[in-house]
């Protein structure tokens, strides 16, 4: 038998796990013989005094351990590459990187988690494009994917239950925030779902887990050790969280610019990232090509149409009707309206997110249901120049009285300055 | 609805709760709102981060509130003083001081508590005498102090519930050693028995919970500020616990030797400790004595054989049969005997405890059995000059191989030097 509290009391006391007595607690757990009132302990300990990387490590395999597992590579006859973001605020980028890779001849089968706090989440985006699916066999996505090429579903409950199990209890701990943690739940689902390469992207800023690049880029190194570790290939990208990614925030506000980035209609930072990690999964690919010959293939897919028509046949494929026509809008529809003459400064991700949250897009609690119409567009963002009584954003709510209220927040998470700010790109740095 | 994970966040990040909030978590957790593992989850951050002054007496307050509370001052019509040990080996020192002070006019109606770990309990020490019930109803508790002077008692389950189920959550999760929640959980039963004054007894050293004379004094301060707050009268002794109190340690065996103590034929250490406390508690009660003539009335109740009798009316009281000739003894006696000449330099209470533990007398898990029988008792004690072959100790065991074990552990709970030692008193400092 575990014995949970010693383990709890030698994490306490700052002492390191043996992996196999850290992998039976773990897998213990999973089988609901260690309580979660010990895990819980355990965890706000390990909150305080951390997990080594030989511990991380053990702890990702235990939960890899604890279900079932995916080979998709065997299933296909095709090298798997897949992606993940660590999550943050009008973050599509799945949503359209997809597609692109898919055109490419590259096949792209996902696992997607739904959105919690000021966080969406691409499960909840897609559910909003009427009649989508996400919930799909392991057959189903695998004939899915052969036939269109791609497939984005839940993540089913076979697959690293302990992982489900820990992050729920985590989420209503105070102890979602610990980078060791936060490694192994991604990286156990990325493994477990079979992808021979990974290209992770780590959100770093205001509305982002990691606040800084020093700590995004610990948890980046952690979690590619943890996929190195696994014989897995594994890229990070280090990438802008400081403001909402792109202009929307809300579900179908989101689709609609996943939907118009594939079409080469998207703006500029969320289409860089999603050329820059399309090119990374394509040289991970058994395509044989390098970065740049894979941005240009990527680019092409864009260009030529191809990528959107993966687009649409995917979606038909998973019950969705693609017309962007068919997503429902918001009835108010409110301008936020520049104060003052000047450069944005700052647009705060996490505020942004929050009034999304707020106007029912986002869910506080596990099983709230979601605002699909609702949401915010961010048509300045940091750097640009405006003029008093532009139109900064556009708030989307279901009465007037929520409007109200997002058209003030949407305002103060705005800075102005008067004079340009040094500029850096979507991708702020590349571990691996 | 309180909003648990905030709290814990609060607490994770080093805040200070507001009092009413904190009061509110400990009462939702009292009434199954908040559920375990939100609450160990907020045990752990409070390890860590500690809790004020302030917030140790919200919570003992929220812990009071929790149930009943018990007024045997108005019951008797007479000012009620109680004493409380933070728990040792070989701690049998409320069973010699209730029929002394008793003796003296003093009434003395207590309520105490298992042993779990290396520590012994009062009531299983007092289970040890065939016959004695545990149990009385709080009418009974305040008959029989009436009528012989005095009675211990196991804490009804209408008193501080909060503290039940609390100390039973940390027990399991690495969280019984905090400073604060050890305060709080030992001054919310005295304050909710209904004490005016209390005589707490802090253990120091290898044996108890406070390692060091600072750590001792830290707690010390805190129960007696609680108490103080809630206008009750509080002294402290820090006494010595790097070495068993007495020579006994193990439940029957205790009997023996705090019946001897009543009746003046206990050892030094805690016949010491015994008179102090009680002399104390005289100083404190209505008599209107001060603590040198409460030591003199002490010291006369038990060379007069007055304090014997109070023993032996309460054991038959509450139903025990008090000739020490019942009581049951081990099959298997062995010595310890002296390697070398020399003095004795330490003899680790911590060690001595655990061999008492593993010949059975205490108990690892709460629920786990107790052998009334076992125990070891230690003739040779810190300062002691001995040649090589003396027995130092004596183990009580149920059979060969137990009695084996014990023996070496005991022996390995030896030092020895050449020379003698400087010497302190059991009681190594008061607070207030």
């Amino acid at each position: 038998m575990i014995r949970a509290a010693e383990l709890i009391e030698q994490k306490r006391n700052g002492g390191e796990h043996d992996p196999e007595e850290l992998a039976e607690l773990i897998l213990a757990y999973a089988r609901d013989e260690v309580p979660d009132y010990q895990m819980a302990a355990w965890c706000m300990a390990v909150y305080f005094n951390g997990l080594t990387a030989a511990e991380t490590h053990a702890l990702t395999d235990a939960m890899v351990r604890s279900g079932e597992t995916l080979d998709l590579a065997a299933a296909l006859g095709r090298k798997v590459v897949d992606k993940h973001s660590t999550g943050g605020v009008g973050d599509k980028t799945s949503i359209a990187v997809g597609p692109i890779v898919a055109a490419c001849g590259v096949p792209f089968g996902k696992m997607s988690g739904r959105g919690l706090g000021h966080t969406g989440g691409t499960l909840d985006k897609l559910e909003s494009i009427p009649g989508y699916r996400v919930e799909l066999t392991t057959d189903e996505l695998v004939a899915q994917v052969r036939a269109v090429g791609m497939a984005i579903v839940g993540q089913t409950a076979a697959l690293v239950p302990a992982d489900k199990k820990l992050y729920a209890l985590r989420d209503v701990t105070a102890t979602v925030d610990i980078t060791s943690l936060i490694a192994s739940s991604i990286m156990s689902k990325k493994l477990a779902a079979g992808a021979q390469a990974i290209v992770l992207d780590v959100k770093v800023g205001d509305g982002a887990f990691m606040k800084t690049l020093e700590d995004a880029r610990a948890l980046a190194e952690l979690m590619r050790e943890a996929g190195t570790r696994a014989g897995r290939e594994v890229t990070c990208l280090l990438t802008d969280m400081d403001q909402p990614l792109g202009r929307a925030v809300g579900n179908a506000l989101e689709i609609h610019e996943a939907r118009d980035t594939v079409r080469g209609d998207g703006p500029a930072d969320f289409t860089e990232l999603v050329l820059d990690a399309s090119a990374r999964l394509l040289a991970y690919s058994d395509l044989g090509v390098d970065l740049h010959e894979g941005r240009d293939r990527a680019e092409a897919a864009v260009a030529d149409g191809s990528a959107l028509e993966v687009y649409e046949r995917w979606i038909r494929a998973q019950g969705g009707e693609p017309d962007p026509a068919v997503l429902e809008r918001a009835p108010v529809r409110r301008p936020v309206q520049a104060p003052r003459d000047g450069v944005v400064t700052r647009l705060g991700a996490r505020a942004v997110g929050t009034v999304a949250l707020e106007l029912g897009a986002g869910r506080r609690m596990k099983g709230d249901p979601v605002d699909h119409a609702v949401g915010v567009l961010c048509f300045a963002k940091r750097g640009d120049t405006v003029l008093a009584g532009d139109d900064l954003a556009e708030v989307h709510a279901r009465d007037e009285t929520a409007a109200d209220r997002a058209v003030t927040a949407v305002l103060a998470a705005y800075e102005f300055g008067d004079s340009s700010l040094p500029e850096h790109g979507i991708v702020l740095d590349v571990v691996g």
